[in-house]
Parts: structure tokens; sequence; C-alpha cells
């Protein structure tokens, strides 16, 4: 009767740490996207959800453990950041289930191979989740506090491009793209935020604003 | 002639990823600390650092994969959070290594598995790494401001205690101790300041600051 909140990392299967293979081989119900659950072979039951029916699978996965089982639901990148943790202790603590009865396995998130991949200390950088949420504004007070800043756009790259010309930043600033980390198709390029407005990128994409 | 500078997790096998192991595998040289390099089996030639003699093995890599090796650096949690990402990208600069033969893989930063042993979603924590810093007085201007703070303490988390006490923290401030992440003697507690000020902890720690 553990529910085990599981980080996949970024996407493909490199990424995956080996608690995070163990734990998913050994639950009795895993619960994902298509995606996620993809990357495993062998598993016990699966239960695959979508962006519609989230809600009702991160309920259902409560409810299971609360029944006695082993239960795993697996969020992309790392569950404690931008990822299904907040939700489910949401769901969790109205549903009367013991916190310690969840835990927690970290995964490799993409702020954190987008900084690799730009060869970036992220300690020191502004690290900005926009993930479902309106809070977009947040990042016209940071972005010239003289640190580079890495974010997880709300909607699309182009979208949060066009809000900072909008707000008036420079249409020169240096800007990263990192698109569909971490796939055979992976992009990394560095343009201008005048570019990106300009440009169509997959909605999988983690936003550089050079200092 | 690429130099990896790849992240090994918080200290146990268990949260290697495929990649981490992969790249380390395929090495001409790993270099590492002792407790890094024992991770592994099977490696060709390997290279011990301690304390002493980082900066001196970390000149020697750049070296090395100057001269044509492919060489893999190991770097406890991820080598972009608090990591050696920073003294290798500057001795590389010195030494003329250019840049796109630098490859960083991520790791779990100690930070990430702090947070989930705790069930804290980070994304709207402080996160303050002090380690081998004299900015320790940078935390005074956070602690308060309505947020979790999850930090890498500078020298112990009894000293780190102590100057919050001398700067006039609640010694009854919630404060979560992490000590020895991931490995067998891991202890997760939560406990207050003052208890904190007035007791020994290994030098292996993640303080947590709660709002």
């Amino acid at each position: 009767m553990t529910l085990y909140i599981v980080g996949i990392g970024p996407g493909s299967k490199e990424y995956l740490t080996q608690i995070a293979i163990e734990v998913v081989k050994n639950s009795e119900v895993v619960i994902g996207s298509q995606r996620a659950i993809d990357l495993f072979s062998n598993l016990n039951e699966t239960i695959v959800f979508n962006v519609k029916d989230l809600q009702e699978k991160l309920e259902l996965s409560v409810d299971l453990a609360i029944g006695g089982k082993d239960i795993c639901v697996l969020s992309t990148g790392d569950p404690g950041f931008s990822g299904i943790l907040k939700p489910i202790l949401k769901i969790a603590k109205e549903k009367n289930l013991n916190k310690d009865n969840i835990e927690v396995i970290p995964g490799i998130s993409s702020l954190q191979l987008a900084a690799a991949k730009n060869r970036i200390s992220w300690d020191n950088t502004n690290i900005m989740t926009f993930h479902g949420r309106e809070n977009i504004k947040d990042i016209l007070k940071i972005i010239d506090n003289g640190s580079t800043t890495i974010s997880l756009p709300s909607k699309s790259v182009k979208d949060m491009a066009k809000f900072l010309l909008d707000n008036g930043v420079d249409p020169k600033r240096e800007i990263g793209i990192c698109e569909r980390l971490s796939y055979d198709d992976e992009r990394i390029l560095k343009t201008t935020l005048k570019d990106v407005a300009n440009n169509e990128f997959s909605y999988m994409c983690v936003m550089i604003i050079f200092k």
C-alpha cells in the first residue's frame, strides 16, 4: 500500500535511474502516459492516462493505494519540479491517505538536461516553470537581474517570445531553445528573441534567456 | 577527444542513469573520487582524485582530452548544480579546449533527493548552495520570504544552524536534516534549529529550513 511517484526523466530510456526501473518493475499497478509506460517492459497491470482524464486517474491511484496495493505513478522529469507530486498530495489529503504511504523517486528534469546541453551551471540561474500556470508575468521581474533564466514555458516558446517582445524585452536578446530533449530528433539552438517569435517549435521545449 | 562530465547522483548505485553507466563504460580514462569510481565495474584506466589534488586532476582531464582521448570525470550529484562543471570550464578556457568537446551528463542532485524524501515540490522553494563559498549571508535575505529553503551547507549543518541563531532566526524554526542520502545509514529527520546547533551530524547533509 505504497504510492510511488516516480520521475522518469526527460523522455528517453537513457535517463532512467536504476531505482526507477526497479520500483516500476515491482509495482502491482503502473499508471502513466502511454509514452512513459512504453519506456518499460514486462510490467504487471498498467493504466494509461491522457491530458483529459489525468485528474481522474490520479484519484484512482490514491484509491488503489488506500485499497492496499503497491501503485506507481510515472511523472515526466522530476515529480518535484513542475511534476505530479503537487496534485497527488492534494488528492491524498482529501482522501486521507497517510503521507508516510507516499514515496517520491526523483528524476532528471528537462531543466537539468537543458542546462547540461548548454554547459550551464544552474545553481545560480533563475529557474521558472509556467506549466499550466498563469504566472507568466513573474518572468519580467527577474530576466534582467544579471543571471541567465531557464524556463519551462506555459504554452509554446513562440507564445512566450511574443509576450516578452510585447513587454519591451530587446528583440536581439540571446535565446536558447532545447527542443524534444533526449529524443532522436532533439535540437539545441541559440538564436534571438525575435527569431523565436517568428518560428514554430515543438510544444516540448525548454527556453533559455541568456543574461 | 570528448571530455564527459558525468553526474553520478547522491551516492548509491540506485540513482545512476543508464546514460551515465554507458558513457563511463566507454571512456578510455575515468577520473573521480574513490567513492565515485567504486560505483562502476570493468572500467578501462582510472585516476582517483581527492580533496587535495582535485584541481591538478581536473587539469589532467583537460590535457588528456586535448591529447585526443575520451575522458570522463565523475561528479557527485549533478555537475551543473554545485558540481565540477564550473571549475572544468575555467580550466578548459585557459587551456583552449573547444567547448564542443565537452559534454555534460546530468545526475540526480542531493537537493532533489532531499525534496523527494520530504515530499516537497522544489519548483517554488529557495535553493541555496554554499559548497566551498563564502556567501552564507545570502541565506538571511531569503529564509523569511514565505517559501521553504533547501540548502547544501558550506561546512556542517551545526555551523549553519549556529550562524542562523547568531543572526536572530527563531530557535524553534522547523528544520529538516537529510543525512547521508541514498546510503544504507541515511537519516531523514525533522527537528528545531536549536536542536541542530546542539548536535553532531555527518558532513554529508542537506538542510531544509521550513517556511
